[in-house]
């Protein structure tokens, strides 16, 4: 056998797929990150409209990195990368991108290609994209697809936003209790087709169609095949159509679920949850807190100027009235401040380290509730240690910025009062950072959203409250 | 057949059962929290050392409830719950647990009978509590562990912490490529005590033993028992050992992960993660960034008063710095203000804008670059606009304020230069909030950790300097 002849197509191929390789690898960082040169690389290719050579630097990713890499590129040559993948990258890349992005998008699609796009999705990844649509869109769009892939959106379309039936895939394997480890594995070689693309557990029903159980698929592979169901089936945690997906990711990191069955009213199954949905809730219930005690709204990745502008500026200007608030206490006091002018100096400091004491008391407090660490079983104790941080804070800080004072001024009673009103602002930074969340909590309102503004304010009129009063008392 | 002379007994099961189930739904809400009313019960049978009355709450609960439970009551009965567990409670309660509850309550157990309960664990979470162990009594557990679990818990600890070596469990299922559905089926049968407890996919490897593929253990149910593993095997994405948690999770999040395997330097087959230990990383990163963002250290949820103060005092003695700064500025106006007082007034108002401006832009920033939506293809666009939403937030904060000023003080000038300020303080407060954490993620610092404090000493400077120099210059 010669390997002469071949040599040369040998040859070819292997650096075709050498290249291909390696093109992988010189795209995504050790990260896993998109990496800028390969990035460059892209708006290159689309901006001479090179189809083939897009097609070539696209094909050396996976759906969730073409996502991102549509991210990365400037919005004018989003169009141009999408309407080079093919039907299956299109459809597998839908799911992964940004909604704004997506929405932006999917404008320049007919129904017909959309529908074709979304009927290869799980009907919960579907739904999501179909939700997003304007209505006529909407339409349109389920229109075009085969029935049963529309009347699975449309059921998911039924149940409210951020709900477990929202969230679940219909998609579900079932057996009853009687059957054998056999049976099953035949019943599920028998129609392949009709299995979810990937499952985890088997569900057992009783003849209601209610789950009493669930099997995890290991288990199958584990017991010999006679064994019945029944014996193996373990408790099952199960969620109705309902329950808002925040419980539901809640309960699977609590119980380290993989996947969990979904009722309906009458407790029938209906559905189920995967852990993967999971992650992307928990991943956005963090966004939200995160960006709430900030004082931002709702700003996704792409926010426009205008959608960023929206979604800060209602904070800023609420923030604007806190501040008159302030100056009005401040003014109250213009005479002391025009005695001695010191005041106006250092009254700032008082104010500034009340304000981040409060945020370091109100992050704490609002974690602890987000990870339902507390209720009032605690409540009282994390406001006793709020106090007692305080109080020793207080006293090191008190004691620094005394003697900086003193020393500056050259006046220690003006160190004592700055002391004092540490002491004390620091004491009401503790209290309102964790009663205000805890109270929201209790109004059932989000803790994250708003608490920021109301501790601030606090921290601020009585910084500048106590700072000037103890002076004018003291020290004129 | 008579059901009467059974009936009584069958009553008092019913009874026993129903009452279990009803202890359960009281015990825990709707939104899976316990109930305070079941904590205070708890607390209660506690404080009268009552076992077989807490025996009978605590089987209610599953593992991790019980763990929240111990918890929620004062630290001084936790030893009493924990004695009441059976040794498979016991075990199954310890991975939950607080890791500061946990090594309180570890230190009243022998070593024998810690290594009986980490035992039974796989081997990461075996590894992870043996970790928090002080050396001599971490050698005393670990000498009294049968021999295959000592070696599996010994290797994980080799591994530096936060790596994916540590995270991963040993236990593992891989098969050659040329094996067929039914003779991997066989084989898991032949030896099922050697499987791992639950496993979701089984990894292909070639003769030395590097996976080359996954199947799906749906699949391998999906398939007939003649098809080749080589067949059905999917593209896998593996981990090496020294890899960092954060990388791997990210990997998981964005690739939609279920398990993936990890291999050594050699590119062996070592171990496997699953997608329920990434969960619990990713809550402790977003844990981590959101406590940084705050100014607050490594705090966790059962700090004593001590481990609070000492995670929130550093960033507060720096605010004292970063005060100390802005008062400096003032006090080079001290002139201005006591010709006018009502600089002294307003200045904090243009200050605190421009704090709670810059901590939204800088929120916003850390949190794209966690979710690594940022790189150098768009750090450019985020920075400018940024600068867009700093002028247009500025000029309806501008408009207002001045129209405040001008009419609390009769003065327009005034309201003229508070104007001039908010919209320039803006603008530093888009800029820093943009810069210092895309700088500190270019120099490989976490963008979360320090950036707050830069932002608003930026902000505060800023906005008293251009406050009361504009008002020097053109008031005065």
């Amino acid at each position: 056998m010669t390997t002469e002849p071949s040599s040369g197509n040998r040859e070819f191929h292997h650096t075709e797929r050498t290249s291909a390789e390696e093109l992988e690898e010189f795209a995504l960082g050790e990260d896993y990150q998109l990496n800028p040169r390969f990035v460059d690389m892209v708006v290159d290719a689309a901006e001479a409209d090179d189809a083939p050579r897009l097609t070539r630097l696209m094909d050396a990713l996976r759906p969730a990195d073409i996502a991102d890499l549509i991210g990365f590129v400037p919005a004018d040559h989003r169009d141009t990368l999408v309407r080079v993948l093919s039907p299956e990258q299109f459809s597998e890349v839908l799911p992964e991108l940004d909604e704004q992005i997506r929405e932006e998008l999917l404008d320049a699609f007919s129904p017909a290609r959309l529908a074709q796009a979304v009927s290869g999705l799980d009907s919960d990844d579907a739904a999501a994209i179909v939700e997003d649509l304007d209505e006529e869109r909407r339409d349109a769009v389920l229109a075009a697809m085969p029935a049963p892939e529309r009347a699975a959106v449309e059921t998911s379309l039924a149940y409210p936003e951020d709900t477990a039936g929202r969230l679940m895939q219909r998609e579900v394997v079932a057996a009853p209790e009687f059957w054998t480890v056999g049976q099953a594995i035949d019943h599920l070689r028998a129609a392949p087709e009709e299995l979810p693309e990937l499952f985890f557990d088997i569900y057992v029903v009783d003849p209601a169609y209610r789950p009493v159980g669930a099997v995890a698929v290991s288990g199958l592979l584990r017991y010999p095949r006679g064994t019945t169901l029944s014996e193996l089936a373990q408790p099952v945690t199960d969620f109705s159509v309902d329950q808002d997906q925040e419980e539901v990711a809640y309960a699977f990191e609590k119980y380290r679920l993989i996947s969990a069955p979904v009722v309906d009213e009458a407790g029938r199954l209906v559905g189920q949850i995967t852990v993967d949905d999971i992650v992307g809730v928990l991943q956005e219930e963090n966004q939200e807190d995160i960006l709430a005690l900030a004082g931002v709204g709702d700003e996704g990745r792409d926010a426009t100027t205008w959608g960023s502008t929206r979604a800060r500026l209602p904070w800023l200007s609420v923030n604007l009235l806190t501040g008159l608030l302030s100056a009005t206490v401040i003014s109250g006091f213009s005479g002391s401040i025009e005695k001695l002018v010191a005041l106006a100096v250092l009254m700032p400091i008082v104010a500034s380290i009340g304000g981040n004491a409060g945020t370091q008391a109100l992050t704490v407090t609002v974690r602890a509730l987000a990870l339902r660490e507390l209720n009032a079983s605690n409540a009282f104790r994390l406001v006793r240690r709020e106090l007692r941080v305080a109080l020793i804070n207080g006293a090191v800080l008190a004691s620094l910025s005394a003697v900086a004072a003193g020393l500056w001024f050259s006046d220690w009673n003006l160190g004592a009062v700055v002391a004092m009103a540490i002491v004390l602002n620091l004491l009401a930074a503790g209290a309102a950072g964790a009663l205000v969340p805890l109270t929201l909590g209790r109004l059932k309102q989000d803790p994250a959203v708003s608490s920021g503004v109301f501790v601030t304010a606090v921290t601020d009129v009585v910084g500048f409250f106590v700072f000037l009063g103890l002076a004018t008392l003291i020290l004129l």
